[in-house]
């Protein structure tokens, strides 16, 4: 039973030679200090430190790989505990929705998701018995009695998973309170945000105009036109820096950058801020600003996260009824050789300047990011990401960039999550698949026993560190 | 030398721990019935039970991935026996087309074409030594003097292959006259059509107006106006509903769907019709027939099957000598997330429409497909298609989309084959490697053994006959 | 440490099951000579035979693939040694610059090159203990005075490599002089050319006009004129088989081909020879001549090399200070199946054609590349090229392509490289791969030992002589 939960040995390559190194190379980083520099937790946790809800709340409902599935499968939302816009239906009873989850648990056979939540079910919640129809109460009950209990408030668990930094995500509109609020306070816990300016930097985000005039009432600034547009991203900037950001992250549809004149861009920004620019122009001003929020970082030296190539919302009844975020984004083909250069022809070949690029298009891989990231200073290849957090998508990662961009031109792990308590089990799935990799170039002579032990440590540890520059 | 041919471990893992997995795994499945729910095997050879011709007639005349490999190496199609349209060349001599086969068995090494002609060589003519130049004679006086024999009519081969279901595939224009024959006679065995309008939706298929002429009369509806053409359709499809079809299938050149209003598709029709559209409104019709398929599907439970991405008879100068299907169809990127978003925004959420989708792009296994059919209800994912149905285009398709959409989202096998004898050695590939797929999985502690031994058997039988809606 | 250099069973597959047999069939082809048909050695090496210079010169400044990677964390091509147009640096000192490679070593930990070097170091160099910081004096001297022995001149180099036959590549403007000093001679060393006319076909080549009034003037042919110019290159081509060139390559941005009428070639032959044409014109441009470059091979029979889809001088800052080759040539999305059609519509059937296609995307390999060699008699495959030609990228190349083009459709190996002294290691690596590629099929019973070893010499070796139509 247990063993079929969680074997010590899983996620290792099953051939014996390669799972004797594996083995050995992952006891050296099975304890290593969780680094996330990217993700999407509350800062609400932390800073208040109130008990969990129930395992419906806190397991189904926010974890959109969980629920996708169970929706692909004729499911609807809102028996799953899903709440429409107009409220028109009523709430799911939390123990029925965990039900009918465990009874469909088969659907995740073969995903990282499975692995995922058995690895909380086990580690975290100490259940021994795999999840089904027929345990599916006794999961309920266990686990919804423990995180009514202090051992299991946020700061506990966040203890508990050895975290020694986690970065959250937030709108140039937040205030940061949270932040504010545990840095402030007596708690040791280094929980530190990422300036995510999507809201106000792309024209088709909802109300981006309204945003735009509660990003002038936030600074002061004019953003009526570009340059007190520009500086009011600025102080937000440093805003957050001052909060602990280290990073800006930008989600676009697509790898578009531009370098427009100066006169130009402030004509572009005038038609967008009316309100009614077309698809071209919208895309176009995003383009823009990678440059512009390139520019800045090269001023404040936050590190810029690109991560281009989601078809968000292609869902659009699921949208129109339950808004974004509904398991319904889809990943399409991305051109980053086209794509990045006007941003890296202006600013290339700064060593200063630190990017790190994401990508949903595992087709880019080999073709475009590692031959750029294994070129261009300022580049830096993130880990495998969403869909592709999982044992074969990190394989793929790792085999099809580490012969061009090798392992130093790449920023080691983020879970990306929004479910904080999976946070230890996506690292411990990154690591021993790394380390299988490692393994396996051990194997074949490729790379000596030393040089993977200290690769394994980089990549589970310290790269994060330095391509996020943490201190 | 039989173990050269046909060895039993063939096809599982080398890795003895994945090995002896597998070899359990497979034991569990070997012997199930095969559900075929897609092909291209002839209904007369059914209805008729004539024994078959000669080895060229059977094994390489009508096998494109046989000749298409030949006629590469300079070995014209006349040679291999195949007849130009204008009939301007000798049949070739059927022994002499052996013996150059024959001779050029080895250009199939490394290609499943190799491993299925071995296993109806070794299991269904009990040839036990390799095909080869000097084995040409023995193999072909073998094989022609068994095909002679009432053990090798069709239906006999039928119940020795533990056929539980096969389907073929007809043009809405076919009066399906062999199936009636097969249904209403004594003969047990399972043989249903399929659904195939590709004739009368495709405005550049050859004789395009003379089908729709056709279509009018055979149902008595006036398929000059689009309403009567669509009901001419929904009559079809209530005829091979009749006659077992479970299924349309629909083979495009592109994944684009449409949802134009009424008018727009009644005056699309009319230009498409009077035969004089341009390259874009033949795509546009298309794209909206599948639409209108999609609605007939919600109407009569047909499932909807979605074949795009071939470049249909690329070479010119063969299709003029030859015509369709001489191999030379190759196969093009596919944009299934702009292509499908139509069709998904009107019927994307119904849970009772059931669409299965195929590519011959596989960059679109993590990309695109698994995503979509792991959230949409109505979609599922067909199996490696074509050049992929092979043991590492298996594993690919497997390893590509598992982990987004797990294995409950895909439809089982295809052997999508026009040569009978040869389906009986694709179902046990599939199995095979299916088998070894998931010995890894178990191997690697991401499965447990029981689970997969279920997997196993889904894989193999039972998500065919239910993605299928096959009783 | 020596073990960890370069251990026997380097690159084998790490199950022991195949790395017996891979073992095995290496030991068949080990010591079968270098064909090498495709590469960018200077023939002057040969014809003059001087020693060659220190370590710097010989193995950093020449390999883009090596200051590429140092490039990309930071170290400024000027510290490396590069010497930008303008010559405003003070050239580096070679000693430092070494220091500098041997202290950033652990970048290529993962890489091709690693091994390459590593390869070099010990096989060539006898040098047994890692390259560091720590070593890096050590290796400068050991190599620096070896260089300057008679064994290590580049004739003793060739023979000792066991080169059968070296290509090397030249301009159509290049008088040959050192091939026919080499061939006059009394060396028996055999090196030949191979005949690009980027320079004369690009209207986007540095120069163009000028290189076109250099062919006139080469040829005695008026290049004003399309007939003259066309003439003029068949000269050329000429000039280069009485020189041992047995192929043409081409490098183009994309795999478009055009057939214009001889009116429309000649018109836009105008346009380009006047210097102003359009981007799309150029693009044109290059499209009619590989079509004319084919059929001019069907003349001449000289084998054609496509070699499409690199972004040349990805970043415009360094291509402005130093010019081509900076390592920021970067992959691009490649489109072969509509790319190609108009050369294949008028040649494609030609058996006597050979065409060999190289790809920089990968994707390409499975869903055009394999499909349309393995039907287009004219059309074979190259290896896997540039960022591919490395251990996993050649695993994804045979993979992805013998199921469907087989083994038999494919040119064997090439190593495409300036650096003469990596010559056996590229070579060793690809036999090494081919072996355990071939191993994985044995032991998966889906060939048998004795096929396999007749097709490990095959792709080691007679592939690349037939493919290349070298005696």
């Amino acid at each position: 039973m247990t063993e079929a939960m969680l074997h010590p040995d899983r996620l290792f390559p099953s051939n014996p030679v390669e799972r004797d190194i594996a083995r050995h190379l992952y006891s050296g980083v099975r304890d290593l200090p969780i680094v996330s520099p990217h993700g999407h937790t509350d800062p609400a946790w932390f800073s208040e430190n109130r008990a969990f809800g129930n395992p419906t709340e806190l397991l189904i409902i926010p974890d959109h790989y969980v629920f996708r599935m169970l929706y692909s499968q004729g499911i609807s939302l809102e028996k799953l505990g899903l709440i429409d816009k107009a409220g028109s239906s009523q709430p799911a009873d939390p123990e029925q929705v965990w039900q009918l989850f465990a009874s469909h648990y088969h659907l995740f056979q073969g995903t990282p998701s499975r692995i995922w939540l058995d690895h909380v079910f086990f580690e975290i919640f100490g259940l021994t018995e795999p999840l089904s129809a027929a345990t599916a109460d006794r999961y309920y009950e266990t686990i919804r009695d423990k995180l009514a209990t202090p051992e299991f408030r946020p700061r506990a668990l966040f203890e508990r998973f050895n975290i020694e930094v986690l970065a959250t995500t937030e709108s140039p509109l937040d205030d940061l309170g949270h932040h504010a609020q545990i840095q402030s306070g007596d708690w040791t816990g280094n929980v530190i945000t990422t300036f995510r300016p999507d809201p106000v930097t792309d024209p088709e985000f909802e109300n981006f105009a309204a945003n735009l005039d509660e990003l002038a009432a936030l600074t002061g600034e004019d953003t009526r036109h570009y340059s007190g547009y520009l500086d009011a991203l600025r102080q937000r900037r440093e805003f957050f820096r001052q909060h602990g950001a280290t990073a800006t992250d930008h989600g676009h549809p697509t790898a578009a950058t531009a370098d427009l004149t100066a006169k130009e861009a402030a004509s572009l920004f005038a038609v967008v801020r009316a309100g009614n620019c077309s698809i071209d122009e919208a895309e176009l001003f995003r383009a823009q600003m990678l440059t512009e929020m390139a520019a800045m970082s090269l001023e404040d030296h936050l590190v810029m996260q690109i991560h281009p190539g989601s078809y968000r919302n292609h869902n659009q009844t699921l949208y129109t009824r339950f808004g974004r975020d509904m398991g319904a984004d889809i990943p399409t083909r991305t051109d980053y050789v086209n794509g990045l250069r006007p941003l890296l022809n202006r600013f290339g070949n700064e060593p200063d300047l630190a990017i790190i690029l994401f990508t949903l298009d595992e087709t880019t891989y080999s073709r475009e990011l590692a031959p750029l990231a294994g070129h261009y200073p300022c580049l830096t290849l993130g880990p495998a990401w969403w869909f592709y957090d999982s044992p074969e998508g990190m394989r793929r990662y790792r085999h099809s960039t580490m012969e061009t961009a090798g392992f130093h031109n790449t920023a080691g792990f983020n879970d990306d999550t929004r479910a904080f308590l999976s946070i230890p089990a996506r690292h411990d799935m990154a690591r021993r698949i790394d380390c299988g990799v490692l393994a396996n170039l051990v194997a074949e002579h490729r790379l000596n026993e030393a040089e993977a032990e200290t690769l394994a440590s980089q990549l589970a540890y310290s790269l994060a560190k330095q391509a996020y520059r943490i201190p």
